[in-house]
């Protein structure tokens, strides 16, 4: 990576655009002193313009692109490819190929976000499906998942894409650690899962590289333990997965709290505990996972929550800045041509 | 139902059994005080009924049924098959043929036996495939999840079949509630997820009875709500989503404790919240839904954890005899014959 990062922000996508994502970028400009990145703005600038001044944030880092529209919460793929050219989201994303950014984020509609990013930035030549990918907590830190809804079917060949890519995300946010891929399956022995778990587990056994650690499989109770952290699945089964993962992290949240309102004693027994209920709560904070990557086209995009808060876009913009730090696209492609060398 | 409720019981499968299997046992007649019930032990008769006597239980509705030999962890379906014919598993599946009992409880080789239990019991001559069912928490109650790993791969026929069996289940194990049906998928419009979906959709929205009621798709965020009650999917997705959403609530609780033991403050405060994070603990206490439910056979057969101790054990024997009592056979019998109706 040579010059500054430059990444293309959707200022008008999601819930309380373009206010949470000022915030977001005011709370990214705090915490990173450094001068070696530049944030492109997309959307209305005169209000974004009297955003950042109302807001007192320092636009030294900030360049804003004026845009003609928005792509609405319920436009479909079809009629954003019609009438959407000029909008924040589509423009963001065209910066890309303008050489004008690196990488490009939007917390806007994501079926429109996918199709277009598609459209716009075309598929890698290497491979012949592109994943979406997201950061998932574990008992040792952070794992990636892919893939998470872009492809419902999935062959081996696919899934041994989404072991390279998601290999190459996870050394290019923790260039310190080690790869560590599983693939996802309802069974740890060799012989349990589809054909195509087995193929993938042949292929991924056989491969000779230093891109990841293979792990074999995992089973749905150990994608947190931390002993892998790049998990490999198709998009149906990892969309069910992270979605019951959500689903039964707010169930027991939502059980405890009402359990410790309950009394007048657990009242004041949570209020002494309030610092490491607010660690506990912290920790899991899914703001600090906000942000799904979308990998294997010729340029990165990640799509933030529509419904995150200013925190959760925050992150996702620091997202950003790591990836392209650390590389992705070099490494994603380097990566890649590995499988490549060992069909020979 | 005529005559009193039959439940065998294989004693010596599983870990620490037949110890908590007996003492699971001494739980449920302490707990239940009817005398509709009769509990046949299949295992090593002396002692089964040493343990009894040691431990005080009252006799008169148990039955020992003295066997040979147990089907150990590492027996595979096939060694078992040859060499597992004098098996307390295999006796006690086999009394169900026998007409000696109504339905079979087991925490032994979970593969073992799924396939003895289709191979003495027969799939009902309704169906394809069988299906294991799993008892899940939900805002408002209980799920009932199907499949859970008996079908790797299903159309939408077994789909169908889940739904009537998954809804007979439901209701005979709670009578005066109304089974809610909803397809496990990624998306809740209809124009998402695989083509066996949609043809299970549109067959679902057709069906006229009153077995249950559709609610089209679910994703995996929404199992644990309560709107819906029978979730059905393939049994490698409803596995995936079970052990995702196992290892997701570990995860929690064992952050949840670490944080809370961090500080004096916080130790204070947890011992004041005691007893609320106590009933906290008790409501999602797995062992109250320990017991996966093999369904399709010409038999119900009931599988308990291997891991699970003398309560989850208990619960198990209960949900047994709540099928029974709620007449499980004829009500998936009915629910199947309008599923044929449609047909003509």
């Amino acid at each position: 990576m040579s010059g500054k990062i430059k990444i293309a922000i959707d200022a008008m996508g999601g819930e309380n655009a373009p206010n949470k994502v000022i915030d977001g970028i005011s709370k990214f400009i705090e915490n990173n002193k450094s001068d070696d990145y530049k944030l492109l703005l997309y959307g209305d600038a005169n209000r974004i313009d009297k955003l950042l001044s109302d807001k007192k944030i320092q636009k030294s880092n900030i360049e804003i692109v004026n845009t003609q529209s928005i792509v609405s919460d319920d436009e479909t793929p079809l009629t954003a490819i019609k009438n959407s050219k000029n909008s924040s989201m589509w423009k963001s994303i065209e910066s890309q190929i303008l050489n004008n950014s690196d990488i490009s984020l939007s917390a806007g509609n994501t079926g429109v976000l996918l199709v277009i990013s598609r459209m716009i930035l075309k598929t890698m030549d290497e491979i012949s499906k592109p994943a979406l990918a997201a950061l998932w907590p574990n008992q040792k830190g952070m794992n990636i998942v892919l893939d998470l809804g872009a492809n419902i079917e999935c062959d081996e060949k696919n899934l041994i894409d989404f072991a390279e890519m998601g290999s190459a995300l996870y050394k290019s946010l923790f260039p310190n650690d080690n790869a560590k891929v599983a693939l996802l399956n309802i069974g740890s022995e060799e012989i349990k899962g589809t054909d195509t778990l087995k193929k993938a587990y042949q292929k991924l056994s056989s491969l000779k590289n230093n891109d990841f650690i293979f792990n074999g499989y995992i089973e749905g109770n150990k994608i947190m333990d931390g002993d892998s952290n790049v998990i490999v699945t198709d998009g149906f089964t990892g969309n069910i997965a992270l979605k019951t993962a959500e689903g039964t992290a707010k169930f027991i949240t939502s059980n405890l709290r009402s359990s410790l309102k309950k009394n007048i004693f657990s009242r004041i027994g949570s209020l002494l505990s309030y610092k490491s209920l607010q660690n506990f709560k912290d920790k899991l904070d899914p703001r600090k996972f906000n942000g799904a990557i979308f990998l294997g086209l010729k340029g990165p995009v990640v799509k933030s929550h529509g419904a995150t808060d200013s925190i959760g876009f925050y992150h996702s913009i620091d997202v950003c800045y790591k990836i392209i730090k650390g590389d992705l696209p070099t490494k994603i492609k380097n990566n890649l041509s590995h499988i490549n060398v060992e069909k020979k």
